[in-house]
């Protein structure tokens, strides 16, 4: 339709597996795609679930051309044997596998490395389950999820990296570059997924699957940046959504798939399927019959049906072709997607070598994987509130840590499989470790750590709360442990209610009431409701779910021994009614509010006040909450402090002309450790459009930069501010612009700040 | 750009004012437009508020084009008469003010008209709205509300007529037809306005003012059907919206004034800007300053600014006009505009006679207008539980009526001015009286009422509840009155929880905790979340705001003088985090849920279910809530019972080229009273597209009748299915079309029962 917001977007990724490839592979896809019969081109075209290995092997031999993974290395190997040496044209298999945030060694969810904002960790969290996954045999996995969530009401928010498109568009660029590596034929390299595509996180109510509706505007300011950054680092294959994007399910839409991917964003990948999207297609009411429903999703765009249902021998042993080949357009379209499935086997080396060595299979975190995934959840938790609780002090000598969370060893997070690695031990045995070790280095005894934990995080009882209390009551400090299980977070846990579940609220009020200083660490998949609580503990640390090594972190946060260094991707809202809100998603309104709302009746009278009246109360706002979020997106403590000095731009105006070229502004500052520890700090520059011709964003994050900095000291940062943090789309007009004005550039999550001024000429 | 879902939609309406000028008028018209200077013209598209009449004589003199009303007859007549003798071209005001449910003598509020699915209700109201706003002076009426509103946390939910857009386009016609009568220039009309173009029941969040995003699918099937009902029906003024729509403020939005609301939908009326609309484009981020808005507005296709800026001598003495007339096209569009203004005038007949006769103003409710008000009020009251509690049995002795609204006044709700008649007694009043008339009916003595009100709805005390828990303990029967204030409805009223202010749950609590049989009243502007306690009480009404005479209607209701009929026009959530929640705005999605969520951790295992697993666990549901929301749209009991018989479709195919001419089927049945009271039944019928190229809502509203039928007895309703009921909207496509397949057809609001079966042949 129009030109992406970064000039120049290429038709064709260089990164793109297709791009790898060599004259005489592209020959080769041509040569086989020439021999296949039409039932084996849609073999080719599809991935499938089998129990057992007994049943992959049987549907390798039958041709099939992609497969989960059956579970180990040898496994793997045979079926792919039986792919190249049991079926006419030995093509090996994709081996798909969901491997989202790690195989064996788990890193934090995606939503706390968004915390981290920072690449590397989302890149090293890709590159160690590439090396481990691929180590298996799987070859294909269906990671990053890229969908810009605002709602956490969806559980799938845990999946994603929060609610900014930019910061969802680097961090999944980096996980596909650390799964693909620079080529796909270099060792522990597996595919990457950018999913869902597009607009999953959008759904209505924040109900899982639920209608999605959004303008162009919404779909390319908001929802698309992460998959065309994704299609720029080359990303292999694409996952389409189970949602509908206005009434039309994106399984069946050749606008999206076909004319906003393939064409607009030039993809030259393979779109999948999500599980059962083809077949979803029937109760969405758009197809009449399996037949109907594949024949729709293929012709607008899809490559690869997950499920196994155009090809099955076993739901059709005379018959296995779910279409006949006899609608010239649809045999096209199919043969365009066996080219896409095979570039991917050929990039893959996998016509070279389809097997992987046994012997070298990782079946269990390696050390150098733990520190990896330990040095990323490191950057993850992200102190919410703190009087000066945390860290834990030294004088506090008779400690209590209590809740759900403190034995338990529930830290993986949602989409794991049931062979990753757990924590090694608890969050409380992590914590007498840690406070031992401090103490030890000191010279000094360890406090006295009292453990009360086991309650079920879905029931605290009256009697766990007052044994809580009643031990709080001799305690120096009391560390409460709380936590949403990983299972209530993920693909179909949508939650109305935002609250700990369970009554865990209880827990903070009785000890809040003992007077005994209180920290709370919440050990969570998504943003909570905290409003009933959020002012009796002296600390918050948000938590997540930080992976294997979880429990380490977090004792290494109590105890100080890591300075907590996250911010929110995601605001913490006061109340689910007061769903959505966005830090950015939308505008400021003719009626800003400047305070919240009063639940009183107003004193004012309309007759007398008139209808010009404009005074605080007709303003935007809801009349029982205090405006915006509890905690807004950004937002993250340190042990120590952080001041921006010297902020200034490399220029004060610049032209549309220029920007047009491919000319940038540089944003630079000094960020200084003001504090008594080191640290490190995570700068955001946002920036605010001041005129335009359509209401302009409150603000958007323009970029981010994460730097340590030492005590006392300073470090220089730099952003680069160009066309794509600068254009506006218009539905109405041309796509994306760039309009010239003036633009306010602020460092830092503070909205109120003075702004660097930007002026774009015409 | 695309034709609206009835063929042949008239370019312009024949009931329009344009329509009903002479060419004598026309010419008029066209010789006042070319005497006019640049600050006349602009003078003449505004409308201002003035706090004092001497204010607005100057205003008049000064040539202004609308005023709102200075509060009397006499006053109306001063101010025309310095227009029409004191300004050169002697041209009458329009004078403006909201009446929206009443001038003096209050009916419903627009939601609770919703809840009787009756247009002769909603023409009623305005009806007489009409007669006693012009009887002072009033000739033009920002009302009806048209937005569809699906989110009870928009405060304004109450000022309009629900979630459902065929019931709000068909009321919203009838008020227009009541304001306006057949035509303008007769006696008792007001000029009516429908508001607010578009899509300002879809802020997000159902947060007012704020930014509204969506398809033009949605704009099209949801938002539009109410506005062209509205112009279709002659409406003579348009209000523009506050909110944004994708991005552009609806003020500042030409794509939607002109091309969609002027040339898709032939509207020939004036659109005038909303309460500082015009200014309130410079904080939405799109207007520099006042000019600069202004002209954006008027170029859009605004025609008369509400606010006053165009041409304001107070602020401009030297130079009134706020813009140069310099540029053609502007000059040619604020032509345009006046001629829409000038054409409202002379429809009306102001340049015949514009003034009224002050020895007839209307200053209270007449014993006419009461009976009308009150037999549209006796059809809104919705019975949402009753296990028999009400009608109040002759058996119970000693009632205990309780609570915030047993003895206030406030039954006038959202929007009504400070002269607006409250009702003449409180609720406890009311049922006192009408038990002692049941009883005298009866030669029986009248039961012992004992009342314990005066509680604030804001802030039940405990003593309040220990005090009524103790009287509800003596009590045969309690009556709780519970209340949301009508000053937290209506405009920037939006509330993020919605259960009942000020802990007044306790008293049913307390009340239930009794034993003692318990009815509730729910007097309140809108849906509330009542899922802590609606299992509690044996029946519970929502008697909504009713006006002038509600508490006489409740109390009727509650004695059974009056059997209840009404039905929700907008479903009952069960949780704020539910939102949004509606009967039809969403699709079936692709894995619709069968049972509701539970917050457990799920047995299932994902590394052997494998993805292609469908079981119950990944379906589109809340972990934490039932399906659905607790009172469901249409829903309403009644103290009798009915059931539909013989249903039966005039023919069960139909070809789309019949229905592109306007062909119709007809649906027929039999409505029997099957239980022992007379009673009103409101027969809902829904249709559902079993199969589209877009996925199909779950279910349309295509027709609602309301019948009254004695006990035992029958009566026959017929509707009329056409192609605006059949027809769906693509953006992908050609707009509105109608495609071949099966329709389910349904009678009442069951969306389980067995449907008949229309086809729709190719």
């Amino acid at each position: 339709m129009t030109a992406a917001p970064a000039a120049n977007h290429p038709a064709t990724s260089p990164k793109s597996p297709a791009a790898q490839l060599t004259d005489a592979q592209r020959e080769r896809i041509e040569s086989i795609l020439a021999s296949l019969t039409w039932e084996e081109k849609l073999a080719q075209v599809q991935v499938t679930f089998k129990m057992t290995t007994e049943e992959c092997l049987e549907a390798a031999r039958a041709g099939i051309g992609a497969l989960f993974w059956p579970g180990n290395a040898a496994d793997a190997n045979a079926i792919q044997r039986a792919a190249v040496e049991e079926t006419p044209h030995g093509i090996p298999l994709l081996i798909g596998l969901d491997v989202i945030h790690g195989q064996r060694t788990i890193f934090p969810t995606p939503l706390a490395m968004g915390a981290s904002f920072s690449t590397a960790v989302a890149r090293s969290c890709a590159t160690v389950s590439a090396a481990e996954a691929r180590s298996g045999g799987v070859t294909w996995t269906y990671s990053p999820m890229v969908d810009v969530a605002r709602d956490p009401r969806w559980g799938r928010v845990a999946e994603g990296f929060g609610e900014a498109p930019l910061l969802t568009a680097e961090l999944g660029a980096a996980m596909v570059a650390g799964y693909q590596h620079e080529r796909l034929d270099e060792p522990g390299t597996v595919v990457a997924t950018a999913k869902h595509f597009i607009g999953y996180g959008a759904a209505e109510g924040g109900r899982d699957y639920n209608t999605v509706d959004m303008s162009d505007q919404r779909l390319h300011s908001v929802y698309l940046p992460p998959f065309a950054a994704c299609v720029d680092a080359g990303v292999g294959s694409v996952m389409a959504s189970f949602n509908t994007v206005n009434g039309r399910p994106v399984h069946a839409n050749r606008r999206l798939l076909t004319g906003l991917l393939k064409d607009e964003l030039g993809f030259t990948g393979a779109i999948v399927g999500d599980a059962s999207g083809v077949e979803n297609l029937i109760p969405h009411g758009v197809a009449a019959d399996l037949p109907d429903a594949a024949r729709t999703s293929l012709s607008a765009g899809l490559d690869i049906e997950m499920g196994g249902h155009l090809h099955d021998p076993d739901a059709h042993p005379d018959h296995p072709a779910l279409l006949d080949g006899d609608d010239p357009a649809l045999v096209a379209r199919v043969d365009d997607a066996v080219r896409r499935v095979l570039a991917l086997k050929l990039a893959l080396g996998l016509f070279d070598n389809p097997y992987v060595d046994p012997g070298a299979e990782i079946t269990a975190p390696t050390p150098q994987h733990l520190a990896s995934a330990r040095a990323a959840a490191e950057k993850c938790p992200v102190l919410l509130t703190n009087d000066g609780s945390l860290p834990i002090a030294p004088t506090a000598r008779r400690i209590l840590l209590a809740g759900p969370a403190a034995t338990h060893t529930d830290h993986l997070g949602a989409w794991v499989q049931h062979f990753a690695a757990p924590p090694t031990r608890s969050l409380a045995d992590a914590l007498a470790a840690a406070l031992e070790a401090r103490a030890a280095d000191a010279g000094t005894p360890a406090p006295e750590l009292t453990v009360l934990g086991g309650q079920d995080p879905l029931g605290v009882t009256g009697e766990e709360v007052d044994a809580v209390a009643a031990a709080a009551a001799d305690a120096d400090l009391v560390i409460l442990a709380l936590d949403e299980p990983s299972q209530l977070t993920g693909e179909a846990t949508s939650r109305a209610d935002l609250h700990l579940p369970g009554d865990q609220a209880a827990l903070v009020h009785a000890v809040a009431a003992t007077g005994t200083p209180l920290a709370v660490v919440l050990v969570a998949g998504r943003p909570l409701v905290v409003e009933d609580w959020i002012e009796e503990p002296g600390a918050v640390l948000a938590a997540w779910h930080l992976g294997t090594t979880g429990p380490e972190v977090i004792a290494d946060v109590l105890t100080g021994a890591v300075n907590p260094s996250g911010r929110l991707p995601i605001g913490f809202p006061r109340h689910s009614g007061q769903l959505p809100a966005t830090y950015d998603a939308h505008e400021n309104t003719g009626r800003p509010a400047t305070r919240g709302g009063e639940m009183v009746k107003p004193v004012f009278d309309m007759g007398l006040d008139g209808p010009a009246n404009l005074q605080e109360f007709f303003t935007s706002k809801y009349r029982d909450l205090p405006l915006g979020p509890r905690f807004h997106f950004g937002h993250g403590l340190s042990y120590t402090s952080f001041a921006y000095r010297d902020a200034a731009l490399s220029r004060t105006t610049i032209s549309r002309a220029e920007l047009d070229v491919g000319a940038a502004v540089e944003v630079t500052a000094a960020v200084a450790n003001t504090g008594e520890r080191d640290g490190e700090d995570v700068v955001l520059l946002f920036t605010r459009d001041v005129l335009a011709s359509l209401a302009p964003a409150v603000r958007r994050l323009a970029g981010f930069q994460r730097v340590a900095v030492p005590a006392g000291g300073s470090q220089a940062v730099s952003f680069r501010l160009d066309r794509s943090h600068l254009a506006l789309w218009d539905d109405d007009g041309e796509g994306w612009r760039v309009e010239p004005g003036d633009f306010e550039i602020r460092l830092g999550d503070d909205p109120d700040a003075d702004p660097l001024l930007l002026t774009v000429t015409d």
